[in-house]
Parts: C-alpha cells; structure tokens; sequence
C-alpha cells in the first residue's frame, strides 16, 4: 500500500470505535468516492484545533474568549446549571425550560480511568460559582453511576463553600408506563412524589 | 456551537457509517482528549488527496505512476488477478498462492447504483489484459449478487477477445461442516466436485 494511505488508515484510528477495518474502508471511501470531503474534513480539523479553546467562564468549547451563552444578557446570572458535556448543554436547551448560565465539565468524575477532580475543572466551577452573583447550582450530571458520584462530589464541595445546590428530578419518564421501568426508578419516584 | 466544531461536525460526517450523533461524539473526543491526532488526521488527509492516484497499469492505489507490486520483476506476467479492491487484492496476497499480476476495479457493476461498466475501468482492463503477454484472466470479485454478474460481463468481453479467463473456485470453505453449509453452496460444491 502506498504510505500516504497507511498513514491516513492510521491517522482514521484515532477516531473513537473506528477499528482497523473501518479505517481501511472510510480511507478507500474518501480516496475513491470523495476527494472533496477528504479536503474539506482537512480543513475542518486544522481550522477547529487551531481556533477552538474553551470559554472562560463556563468551560465549553468556544472560539472567543467568553462564549455566547455566557455573553448573553439575557440569561438569569442567578442560575448555573452543570452538565458533563456540550451536546448535554445542547439537550437541555431544547427543552426551553431552563434560562440562566451553565458550566460544562467536559467530564465526570472516573477514579478507574483516572479521571479525577483536577480532569473536570471543579477548581474552575468553584471560581465561577462563588462570584457572589450565582445564587443556585443546578447539577445535570448524568444519571449514572459516574454521573450521580460527580454530582454528589460537587454537591458537597459548593455546600461547604455556602451555596444551594439542586439536582435535576429523578422519576418515571414521560410517557413510561409502570410496567416496564426498572424498580429503581419507581423507587426513586415514589421517595419524590410530589403533592398535586 | 462554534462554527469551527460545526463545520468539523459536518466533515466528519462525509464519512462512510458515521452519522449525526457519532460525528459529534468524534469532533468533542478529538478537541477535548486528542487534539494532536486531529491535527494527524488533517495532515494525513491532505497529504493522501495529494499524493495518491491510480497505478497506471493495475488502477490500485498508488503515490508513483506505476505501483510497486506492477514493477516486481519477480511477478508472474502471464497471469492477470482482477479484484473488486485493494483490500480483496491484500487478502489474495496473503495467501501466498498467486504470484501473477493484478488489475484493480475500484468497485463492481451495480446498475441499481448507477454503476455501470465506464466506472470500474473496463476499458483499462481490456486494454491491460490484450498486451499480448497476459495468457490468462483470474475473475476473484466477490461471490455476491453483483461480484458474480461483474465476473460474467468481464468474462464474456474478455473471451470475446481471444482470451483465456478462469474464475476462482466455489465449494465448501476449509473447516466448514456441511450440516451448517447453506445449500447453494454445496449443490456448487457438488457440481464442481474434482477427481482425487
């Protein structure tokens, strides 16, 4: 084979769940099928590494100093909502319920893959959460086993320092039917049942 | 989102088998955990658009006019292998079974896909196989729906013209039982049953 092609089957393997023969496949594709896209993929790599960094206030990837969200002035400054990642931000967003600021972890807490306090910014998070404005910290973790020990670990650590902390509802999802959600979670349900 | 990661977002999706979501899940894993093998992959991107072409004699990939394997002065020049791709080429080669020449079709016919005879580069073929020292024209495309079609068109244009094509055997894969064998292939199997 010829070495650019080795070293682009090689290079496509850095991509996550691309295994060998992905690879070999997506690189013959591009070769033969879509010269263009490979140019434009090229670019598009060079251009995001060389100008994507990440806000200074919420921690998300931006290519300004501060990101749009945070320079909105709109927002409720009151209101910090965490998540693990932007595509979470994202979803949170489309739900139109929630209006103040965020900060993305870019991670959760994972002593097994070595991702620890340091790996997630919370020295960042406390700086922003204690400017004396945010007055509530919502934690949108996920609802795992990594995602709940992340939120209970930031939980106790912006308690310590004075601030509310709250924790997206657990419960059944809209339009489950009892039958067939896990017993945690009706457990958890009924533990939060709420007056009507 | 940044137009940066956006535009990386759609790149990544040019992609064969990458969808919205996978693409997103790349461009956040190489910004966030390996900026160094984004900026690899857009090296190798560019630099295979470059560089790589089609040999002029086999139609593989190839950085020079005419491939390494075409200039092997220790190859078999009577004998002419025609695959589907690359990969199927480096598959036979590692049988260490053939020592003849190979052309490369970069595709089958597929009239569904609007893929007919101009895009797998029949006329090269004809004109590689009709260079008066080429005796003998191995069919090894797939021995799928459409591989088998691609073989019976190059086959009948090429006897057409005087030569010999042959095509590689059908039967019962080493260590397969016939219990488990689909039918057609053991009614071909038995067909084509050889003298011991």
């Amino acid at each position: 084979m010829p070495s650019s092609l080795d070293f682009l089957t090689e290079a496509l393997r850095r991509l996550p769940g691309v295994g060998p023969k992905s690879a070999q496949r997506m690189a013959f594709h591009l070769l033969q099928h879509d010269r263009e896209g490979a140019s434009m993929l090229s670019r598009a790599l060079y251009q995001a590494v060389d100008n994507v960094h990440h806000c200074a206030l919420c921690n998300t990837f931006a290519e300004t100093a501060v990101c749009d969200t945070c320079l909105d002035e709109r927002r409720d400054k009151t209101l910090l909502c965490v998540v693990e990642t932007p595509a979470d931000q994202l979803m949170i967003e489309q739900t139109l319920t929630y209006k103040g600021l965020y900060f993305v972890l870019m991670g959760r807490l994972s002593p097994l893959d070595g991702v620890g306090p340091k790996d997630i910014h919370l020295d960042k998070l406390v700086g922003r959460a204690a400017d004396g404005v945010v007055s509530e910290v919502v934690l949108a973790t996920n609802f795992t086993n990594e995602g709940e020990a992340t939120a209970h670990y930031i939980s106790e650590m912006l308690k310590a320092r004075g601030l509310k902390v709250s924790r997206l509802a657990r419960g059944v999802p809209v339009g489950g039917e009892l039958e067939y959600v896990d017993a945690g979670t009706i457990a958890r349900a009924m533990l939060d049942r709420r007056s009507t």
